[in-house]
């Protein structure tokens, strides 16, 4: 009765020789360990040859392929070309660099293969407590409505609708949006996910009212008060306000405790994008930044970024798990629960969100949490803090660069300005920098514009950079910079 | 400059011993391909003991853990304890049995970690590739849009999404839902998450019709046509109609030509719901009965389940990219485009998709269908038809059990019915069989209630399964049967 067949007696999509394909898995160990141990040795990015770019449009193959050959095509066409975001100097766009720990637990994930939909199962029992683990990090009540989901975008969805249903004033899962009337507010720097998200809701873009923020980029809460009570007077309905807990522009955090106040006077929901900075709680250094995150209904995770689960990891919580649930729950028959076997156990997961299969992301979570400890997650956010203030010392002190925002958390925005040079000057200048950098593999640092200024934008979250880094990142800036204006002379 | 540091230098998430963490890796990978090879020899499922659940409640880890510790937690209370779903007798909910090349594709694509939101990099050019195949496999054009989503559930909420904006009538996206008057159609056997979809897009659970089925459970045409002409005269608007290549309860397939002949002539969306049967394509033997499929405005597939992927691949192609694009893609200035480096490239998967940050999900795919082939999956689908079909014909010739509905695709609904019992008698026995072939570990069938007649559902997508497991489990149906009746009296 083994599985064991080769294919001539029963062809499977198992392998046909269990241990040529194992040897081949152990060859791939050996290839993986070396690439994570050597990442920094080999170009962070790299231009695709037109040769590696032809072989991805070859058409879809019919018949098999040795396994050693497809590893050959992925070790010549994948493997040097990649995102960059694996490298101690990756500082674009706000990434985590994955961990061996992450990547022990997506295997066994791969290999268990379970689905999170529900079910009495141990993979479902680990999610649940990664998921209780995490409302502890964010003082959450063990009450609340959780679930692991794709990522930032995602979290912010699921709690913005059930911010939306919570809040219409009608059965709006029932009988739709009467209505077109409903608003969400949040700063002119909350992150486009959550304007995608109230599109997709159906309340329009015109659903967001985006508050402008002060000096420091924190949402300005006398004009949000002043929005909210011009909408009430218009016939609008006002109801959730969106605080950020490190903006994706410049790590900006906004006041939650005075949002939180304001949301209880006027009855709104207080839904707080976290996808950068709630996990953020573990460093002591920012945690007293955080408060009134506690107050929040709901809040979005992602432990992708500063946690560096390999994607995906996001988390989002609800304060209150019925409205969670009546959100999301849908049981058709097929979907049923029993009360003994395979199909019962308490709350599913599919339940609690737009997903019915679900990927056991949970594992990887829970394998990293136990064997490094959340303290050490926190150190190694504390230290991208003070790399980033150490980067922006730098900054502040070299006449030839500025500093364009406070540095919030862990992101520094500044440019090359050596005097004398327009708005426009500096902005192509500092474009043409950003890309010098890149494509001689100095570093991947990212790119915003504050005010009509181009900045160079570094999100520093590696758990593997080190100060050198940044010695070595400015005094090439500096060079590119002179280079660069001589040569546009 | 390596990151091979110790912690005393320079504490990182990388392992403190590369050479000790490779070595558990590769006793893992030991540990996983006996997993796998085995696992027909371990119990399909069997119940958490007191001890096993209490361990998922210890408190957040602050401190580390050795690695080899945590994989003994891993080994002890997890592995034990499957779903049951990469067994070759899980005929339960809908899934996938995973594979080893499958897992391969998700170890690297781990170890990489690119995001594939978007950007210059090998991995986005991968997924592209595999979006081209999955276009040929349903016949779509190459210059539809395609994603890469989490499952099925994804796939039928991203297409809904465009059918909404498209056909709305006016700028959905900009102004929201205006007047609370649209709707979807689709059968009374349409699955749950497309009303979920619906609920969340604002239409309400009445923005779905449901339309009452034909004897074999596909739609039926005529009560369908005078639906749309109801409520065009009552003043609601017609949108879009879900046909099915596969149901859940029953594998039927709507008379997807037709449906498209309707969608035509009123001007609507037309959705192909095909989580279980568009990848079916692949099969000679299904191919003739989705025609009409190609004519599609959109379809989702779920390469999890009948293609085998480990957890989570879907896919949605939507034939017009252009909609596609304008229901997602927003893009503020921290993901512009360059022209050159890494954050150049044509299209962003961010533009067609609710995830900024998405997995490298694509990977596995590429690698299976390179290694295996399309023509092997298409075998191992028509296989699972032919063993259905097999298992129905046990069930046919059986004097005590009684085929519930016709056999679609690889979907067999059956009880056992010695004769002379009620409905009722009929439905608390068969729960009953059900739950002990599931706790005695010899087979996890589903279950499902068609016209109030409590099912024994089997769907048979394993690529381990023999014909030898379906005698037996037809063998032990009867003896439960009659054991459970025996004891009742
Ligand atoms: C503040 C903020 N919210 C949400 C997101 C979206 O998260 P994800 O990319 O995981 O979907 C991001 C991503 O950078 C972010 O910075
Ligand atoms: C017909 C159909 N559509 C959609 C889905 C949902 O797919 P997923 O579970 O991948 O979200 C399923 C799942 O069983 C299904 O059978």
């Amino acid at each position: 009765m083994a599985t064991n067949n080769n294919y001539k007696d029963f062809e499977t999509l198992d392998p046909k020789d269990w241990k040529e394909s194992k040897a081949l898995m152990h060859q791939m160990v050996e290839d993986a360990f070396n690439y994570i141990e050597n990442v920094r040795e080999r170009k962070i990015w790299q231009e695709m040859p037109e040769a590696v770019l032809s072989s991805f449009s070859t058409p879809l193959p019919e018949h098999p392929s040795d396994a050693k050959t497809v590893y050959k095509a992925l070790q010549e066409t994948v493997l040097p070309y990649p995102m960059g975001n694996i490298h101690p100097r990756f500082w674009a766009w706000y990434m985590g660099n994955g961990t061996i720990s992450g990547v022990m637990g997506d295997f066994w994930a791969s290999i268990l293969n379970p689905n999170l939909g529900g079910g009495n199962h141990a993979a479902h029992k680990v999610e649940e407590q990664v998921i209780s683990w995490i409302k502890d990090i964010v003082k959450f009540p063990q009450s609340a409505g959780g679930l692991m989901v794709s990522g930032g975008s995602m979290a912010n969805y699921t709690a913005l609708a059930v911010a939306r249903n919570a809040k219409a004033g009608y059965d709006v899962r029932k009988e739709g949006l009467k209505e077109n009337n409903l608003v969400f507010y949040a700063s002119t720097e909350i992150h486009s996910c959550n304007t995608k998200a109230i599109e997709l809701l159906g309340l329009g873009t015109k659903g967001l009212k985006k508050i402008k923020v002060n000096h420091d980029y924190t949402i300005n809460v006398e004009a949000l008060k002043q929005q909210i009570q011009d909408d009430k007077n218009n016939g609008l309905r006002p109801i959730c306000i969106i605080g950020s807990s490190g903006t994706v522009n410049t790590g900006a955090i906004d006041d939650l405790t005075t949002v939180a106040n304001i949301c209880e006077q006027e009855n709104l929901w207080f839904h707080v994008d976290g996808a950068i900075g709630a996990i953020a709680m573990l460093s002591p250094k920012i945690k007293p930044l955080l408060k009134g995150i506690e107050r929040a209904d709901s809040v979005a995770l992602d432990l992708h970024k500063w946690l560096h689960m390999p994607f995906e990891a996001g988390c989002v919580l609800i304060k209150d798990s019925v409205q969670h649930k009546s959100t999301f729950s849908l049981i058709p028959e097929y979907l049923e629960k029993n009360t003994r076997g395979i199909a019962s156990g308490t709350d599913w997961f599919s339940e609690y969100g737009l997903q019915l299969s679900r990927r056991f992301r949970a594992l990887k979570v829970w394998m990293s949490l136990k064997e490094h400890g959340s303290e050490r997650f926190g150190r190694m956010i504390t230290r991208n803090i003070e790399q980033a203030h150490y980067l922006g010392n730098c900054i502040a002190n070299n006449n030839d660069l500025e500093l364009l925002a406070p540095i919030g958390m862990d992101i520094v925005c500044f440019r090359y300005n050596p005097g004398g040079l327009t708005q426009e000057q500096l902005n192509t200048l500092n474009k043409e920098i950003k890309l010098q950098i890149e494509e001689r593999a100095i570093a991947l640092p990212g790119y915003t514009t504050l005010n009509g200024n181009y900045c160079i934008r570094c999100a520093i979250s590696s758990h593997r950079v080190n100060t050198n880094d940044f010695d070595d990142f400015v005094s090439n800036v500096l060079d590119i910079g002179n280079e660069v204006l001589q040569n546009s002379d």
